[in-house]
């Protein structure tokens, strides 16, 4: 086999890992997006049917962790719904102020937000008068 | 090549393919689970955000569709979360009686339960009298 192909190969056994993972029987990985709130950084997590007892946050500096779990139904007959507890670790992508994380669950989505320690700045466009007074001058 | 490798690679590009389709970007697929409930199959189905108003359900003879959306969160930093529409159909795994689904939206969890065509009968052990009496004899 020659470069190109044992390359490919590689490539494509890496994909065959990620699969793996992703798929019915891997472990539970809840997707999660950040926004943007100003002074607040805010992580929505999908946690569907998953009790707030069973949920846990740990922070830890530049890392917050989630982990949560769902029982399994009774009298399952089929499906892909994973069951089980979970564990995810993000890494803030701003900097946060130490324990101002506050969490909230509804609908499904645990939404924490944490108070930045550089909150963002809107830019305000003055308004110049036309014959501006100097006060002090 | 030789003839295993090439059947690898084919094997491997399948699996590449399903990665695309897992991955973010892909299509939303909500996580699904069937039960059974005796006189009833229940169908759960992960719909973390979704609103009650932007669900639809079509049952169709042997197969049930439904739909739903979630808008993408305003000042997106980043994240994984599937946002837009989905649309998932399902084979019912026994027959249903037609137009008997019931849908109740919890926790970010669809769950729809439809009657059965034949139920699931218990089978009733039933504890034998010593001196069993034979009516009619």
């Amino acid at each position: 086999m020659n470069e190109p192909v044992l390359a490919r190969l590689q490539q494509l056994m890496t994909l065959r890992e990620e699969v793996e993972t992703l798929g019915p029987g891997g472990p539970w990985i809840p997707a999660a997006d950040w926004t943007d709130e100003d002074t607040h950084l805010a992580l929505h997590l999908d946690v569907p049917g998953v009790s707030a007892e069973s949920l846990e946050l740990l922070e830890d500096g530049s890392t917050v962790s989630v982990t949560g779990e769902r029982p399994a139904l009774p009298r399952l007959i089929g499906g892909d719904r994973p069951t089980g507890t979970f564990r995810r670790s993000f890494t803030f992508p701003q900097d946060v102020l130490p324990q101002t994380g506050e969490a909230q669950l509804a609908n499904g989505v645990l939404t924490v937000r944490f108070q930045k320690k550089h909150p963002t700045i809107d830019v305000q466009v003055e308004s110049r008068p036309d014959h501006p007074t100097e006060p002090g001058r």
